[in-house]
């Protein structure tokens, strides 16, 4: 089994790399600092698959890199690991362009939306790597237990690079999601990520945070 | 049964109003002018119940309003057709902010995104009249024939006036949609409006053009 890097110490990260570990992977968390407390407590009590370490050591580390990072920090973050790591490796992309300046709920931050994304504006910084945008469309417990939304669900994928897609969806088949639809490019991102503008009133007129979506086609 | 009146003679246009003519009610299509062929053409083909005029005939006419003009002109229209005509009516939203001045796929307008949306903007310019934001995210076969989409589909509705979106609701039972879920007051329309960037790469993806999807909550 590949190793795997998570980035990102927050809800999405520690429930991504706990669901991981479980699954058999390696995985190295990775924060700021080599001695991030958050991670730390996650590594000793996830057993002997889970570590923990800056972004640098989870970039060198993974074969898959899943990125956890709040969208307002994620481009720093690659620059912070280092560049250099990320030649050839997948980057699953779980980030979204949210600007909670003005409460809840937010609006997408406007520099990444409309005519570009994320998940675009990391594979420009990151010619050589694969990024695959997907699970940013539910929140972070849904991503790993479909259970907890009824009905059945879609997960969207898109990326560049037909292979990693194909290695992510694995692990989404691994996570639970069995329907798992590809966008194409990773242009597609500019609509995975739009899509919580949507999202924050599903949420809200719900009032279910698990809230998911089957795509009729 | 509600007097309705149509704006815009393209195919959303049209298909809403022949739709609304079988169903048994009185329409009226509004255009630039009132010698406007398709809409005289369609309002021969379509009897007695079917009529056309100008965008200020049909708004006189019409109890409910269908705005089914592209989002580039949806709010010159209703400046051209008399604001003064609003006043205690329906209005049913069914346009997008699409930019195809670069081809297709389209991206939005900028400036009716993210911390605003056409919907936003038509009761900002009709504070007397009772915007409902729906059915902008099918294509317009769809909109009136669910049988065209696999699967069951939601349908989402949004507007500040509760029995204004209980009427149009109606209207969408009739239309066949039987899960019609209320995102709340008109900013919903922002979600369901940058939905399309989503939806334009369904669409591709799919090659389905008819593709909806059901909100699992």
């Amino acid at each position: 089994m590949k190793k795997i890097g998570v980035f990102g110490t927050g809800d999405v990260g520690r429930t991504i790399a706990t669901k991981l570990v479980a699954l058999g992977y390696e995985v190295k968390m990775g924060s700021r600092t080599a001695t991030n407390e958050i991670a730390l407590k996650w590594a000793n009590e996830n057993g002997g698959k889970a570590s923990a370490g800056t972004f640098a050591d989870a970039a060198a580390f993974g074969e898959i890199i899943f990125n956890c990072t709040k969208g307002e920090i994620t481009l720093s973050v690659f620059e912070l690991a280092g560049l250099k790591f990320f030649k050839g490796k997948i980057i699953a992309d779980l980030s979204n362009p949210l600007d909670f300046s003005k409460g809840f709920p937010p609006t997408l931050t406007g520099q990444y939306i409309n005519t570009t994304s994320l998940g675009e504006e990391i594979q420009k910084l990151l010619p050589d790597a694969y990024v695959v945008k997907t699970l940013n469309m539910v929140t972070c417990a849904v991503m790993v237990n479909l259970k907890l939304s009824p009905g059945d669900a879609t997960m969207l994928i898109c990326g560049n690079h037909a292979k990693a897609k194909q290695e992510v969806t694995e692990i989404l088949h691994q996570f639970g999601w069995k329907d798992v639809l590809d966008l194409g490019e990773i242009v597609g991102a500019r609509g995975m990520e739009m899509y919580l503008a949507l999202w924050v009133r599903l949420f809200l007129a719900t009032n279910n945070v698990n809230v998911t979506f089957r795509i009729n086609r």
